[in-house]
C-alpha cells in the first residue's frame, strides 16, 4: 500500500496561525456584535502604491496583445527586475553581486522550504529561537532529526550566543519575527565567522529589513566581510511593498557558496537550486514580477516608505504605551513587532484567551514561536492607526482591572 | 561541512528545456539572419482573452483601495474560485467534490513536485513513459531508488500496459505529453482498479484536457467509478486558459483517498496535503484568481475555446502535412502535440540538430522524455498558424531531399 512520509507525522497538528483563526472565527460566531482587532497574523492592511498598481495594470495589458504576450518567464526572473534589485538593494550598500546570483520566487515560504533540500537529512540545523515556526516544520517534514534550537530569552536579549558544537545550516532571522530585535554588525560578524570556522551554512531572513532604523544595523548579511562564501539571504516584497497577497520575493545564492558532496568535493548550491528550480518552480509571474520592479521608481520608493513609517508609527507607539502600563515589552523599534511578555507568567495561549475575551484583540501567542517563547505573545503593528489605538487602549485598561 | 543532499547528485545535468535553449541560442548567434521558428517548448503564444484581462485588471485596482485590498488569502484558495471549478469542472460531468478537497496554487509544476513529498521514500513509483520529465526529477531528488518506467512504445501505441508487479504511486499523464496519446475509459478504468487491488495512488496529470475532442475520452479521472478513493488530479489553466506566464492551477485530492502509516492506520491525504501547504506554499495570489475565475464567464468560455480550436487546428495541419509526407506521426488529435518518429531511425538530439541546422525549426528530442522516447521528437501546435505552416513546409522540404 502506499505509505505516507512518516516525517509528515511528526509535525505539530496544526499550523500556528490557522489556530489562531479558527479561535478567532469561534469567538466572532459567539459574539456576533463584538468588534475583533487582530493584532495576531502578521499581514499589511495598506492598499499597494499607486505605481505598483500601475505597472501591474500595464503588464496586465501587454499579456492582451499578441506582440507583447509573455508566456513561461526565465527560471531565475526577469533581468528588468533582478538588475533593479542588484542596484539599488545591493549595489548602495557597496554589495556586488551577478545576475545569476539573484532568483525570484513567489514568495519567501516556498524557497525557504526549497532550500531546506539541498542538504543532506543528517544535517544538523541550528534554528534561532523563538522564530517562524516554518523553518522548524520544513525541517521535520525533511526527516531532519539534529535540531539545535538557538535560545534567545530575556537573559541574552532574545540574542542567541553562538554555540559551542557544531551546526552545518543555521536560520537566523533579523529583525526578528517574532522578537522584533535585529542583529548588529558584530553580531552577525560572530555568526559569519563561525560559520567560515564550521563550514556551515547561514539561512539569512531578513524579510523585515525595511523595518530598521538604526544606522549601524545592517539591512543584508552581506555587509559583512565574508559572507558570500557561507550565507543564502531571502528577501520579500511582502512586508516592503505589501505584496502578501501578490506573492512576490527573492533569494540570493552566491556564487562563492559551497558545499561538500560525499567524497568532500565542492559544490556550487548556485547550480543546484537552479537545478532544482527548473524542475520544482514554474517561475515567477510575469505581471508580479512589474510590479516589484516598479518599487524601485522615485515614486515608488516613496510611497512604499510612507506605508512602512505608517506601521512604524504604529509600533512606536505600541511600545511607548504598553511600557508606560507596566508591560514588559521588546522589539517595536526596526520591526513590526512587539513582544510582549505575558503578565504573572501566564502561559501564552491562556494570555490570547484572556485578551480574545477581555478585549477582543487578537494576538500571537509565543509559544507558537518555539518553547522558548512560552509566557510571552506577540503583536502586530500592521493595523490601521485608529484599531492599533483602541487595541493598545484595551489591553492597558483591561491589565489595570487586574 | 555543510553536506549536499546526495539525491540532487543522481539528477541529469541539464533540464531538457533549458539545454534545447541554450543550443537554440547557440545557433542564433552564428545565424544572425536565420528565422527559427519554435516547435520545441511548449509555451503558448496567443495573448490572454479579454474577460480574463478585465478579471485581472479589475482586481488590481481592488487592491489600491483599503476597502477592497487582499493580503495573505486562503490557503486553499478563494471559495470563488473553487466554486466555479466545482461547477464547470467537474458536476458538468457528474462528479461531486466538497470545497476543501480542491487546492489552488500557482501552477502545476510545484504541486507534482509537493504531491510527491507526500509518500515513504522508498515506494515504488510507476512512471508513465515516454512522459515530462519532471515526474521522474522531483522523484531522484527526493532519494527515491524504485522506479518503475510504464512504456508506451509504437507496439502498445504508446498506451503503458497494466504492470503484473507492485507500484505504490502512479503517475499518469492523459492527454500525454510528449505522446499526445490519451487514455480511454477502459484503460483509466484498469488503472484505477489496479490501484484499488495494489492500494495504490494514481497521480494523474490532465492539465491538456481542453484539447481533447473525442466524446468517450474523459476529462478527469474521476469519471471513472471510484477514482476518488485512489486518484489525486492535476489540472491548469496554462494551457487551458494561456496562463503560463501567469501561474494559475489546481489540485484535487479526494477526503476518501487514504494511505497508511507504519501502523498501518489510515491517514487522509487531503489534511496532510493542506498541513504541507501551510508551512510551504503562500497561497496563490488573489489577482491570480479572479483571472481564473473569469474564464467560467459565457464569454470567457467562448474566448478561450477559440484559443485552444486555434491551437488544434495547428495540431490537425501539422498531422495531416506530416503523414502526408511520409513521417510516421502520433498525437495531434486531442492533443497540442505531434510525436514524429525520426526518420532512419535517427537519434533524437541528432534529429534536433538537423532539424534545427537545416530547417531552421526547434522542436524537443524524444530521449528528453525517457528512454522510450529515444528516437521520436516531439513538435508543439502552440506556434502561430503562419509559422507552423511555415515550419511544416520547411521540415517536409528538408525530408524530401533526403
Amino acid at each position: 500500500m502506499a505509505n505516507i512520509n512518516e516525517a509528515f507525522l511528526n509535525l505539530e497538528e496544526d499550523y500556528l496561525f490557522s489556530k489562531v483563526i479558527e479561535k478567532m472565527d469561534e469567538y466572532k460566531l459567539k459574539n456576533l456584535n463584538a468588534k475583533i482587532i487582530n493584532l495576531g497574523i502578521g499581514d499589511v492592511t495598506l492598499p499597494l502604491a499607486k505605481t505598483v498598481i500601475d505597472a501591474m495594470n500595464k503588464a496586465t495589458y501587454e499579456m492582451a496583445s499578441k506582440e507583447n504576450f509573455k508566456g513561461y518567464g526565465p527560471v531565475q526572473g526577469y533581468d528588468f527586475l533582478i538588475e533593479k534589485i542588484l542596484k539599488y538593494e545591493y549595489e548602495k550598500r557597496g554589495v556586488k553581486f551577478n545576475k545569476d546570483e539573484i532568483f525570484i520566487a513567489s514568495g519567501t515560504k516556498g524557497d525557504l522550504a526549497g532550500i531546506a533540500e539541498l542538504f543532506s537529512t543528517n544535517s544538523i540545523v541550528g534554528i534561532m529561537e523563538p522564530v517562524y515556526p516554518a523553518y522548524r516544520d520544513v525541517n521535520i517534514m525533511l526527516g531532519r532529526k539534529n535540531i539545535i534550537y538557538l535560545k534567545g530569552t530575556e537573559e541574552n536579549n532574545f540574542i542567541p550566543q553562538i554555540p559551542k558544537e557544531h551546526i552545518d545550516i543555521i536560520y537566523l532571522c533579523s529583525p526578528n519575527n517574532p522578537t522584533g530585535i535585529v542583529l548588529n554588525k558584530e553580531e552577525l560578524t560572530n555568526w559569519v565567522d563561525y560559520a567560515k570556522k564550521n563550514n556551515s551554512v547561514i539561512l539569512f531572513d531578513s524579510v523585515y529589513e525595511a523595518f530598521i532604523e538604526d544606522e549601524d544595523i545592517p539591512h543584508s548579511i552581506y555587509e559583512i566581510e565574508g559572507a558570500k562564501e557561507v550565507a543564502i539571504e531571502f528577501r520579500s516584497y511582502s512586508k516592503l511593498a505589501g505584496f502578501t497577497g501578490v506573492r512576490s520575493s527573492f533569494t540570493v545564492i552566491p556564487k562563492k557558496l559551497k558545499v561538500q558532496d560525499f567524497n568532500s568535493e565542492k559544490i556550487e548550491l548556485n547550480s543546484v537550486w537552479k537545478r532544482r528550480q527548473s524542475t520544482k518552480f514554474g517561475a515567477a509571474p510575469y505581471i508580479t514580477q512589474r510590479g516589484a520592479e516598479a518599487i524601485y521608481s522615485e515614486e515608488g520608493q516613496k510611497e512604499i516608505k510612507e506605508n512602512i513609517n505608517y506601521y512604524k508609527e504604529n509600533a512606536r507607539y505600541m511600545l511607548e504605551k504598553l511600557k508606560k502600563a507596566g508591560f514588559t515589552v521588546y522589539g517595536g523599534k526596526n520591526s513590526p513587532y512587539i513582544w510582549l511578555k505575558t503578565p504573572n507568567n501566564m502561559k501564552s495561549w491562556n494570555f490570547f484567551d484572556k485578551l480574545l475575551s477581555e478585549a477582543g484583540v487578537v494576538g500571537t501567542p509565543g509559544i507558537g514561536f518555539g518553547k522558548t517563547g512560552e509566557g510571552y505573545f506577540r503583536l502586530t503593528a500592521f493595523s490601521s492607526k485608529e484599531d492599533t489605538i483602541d487595541a493598545i487602549n484595551r489591553i492597558t485598561n483591561m491589565s489595570s482591572k487586574e
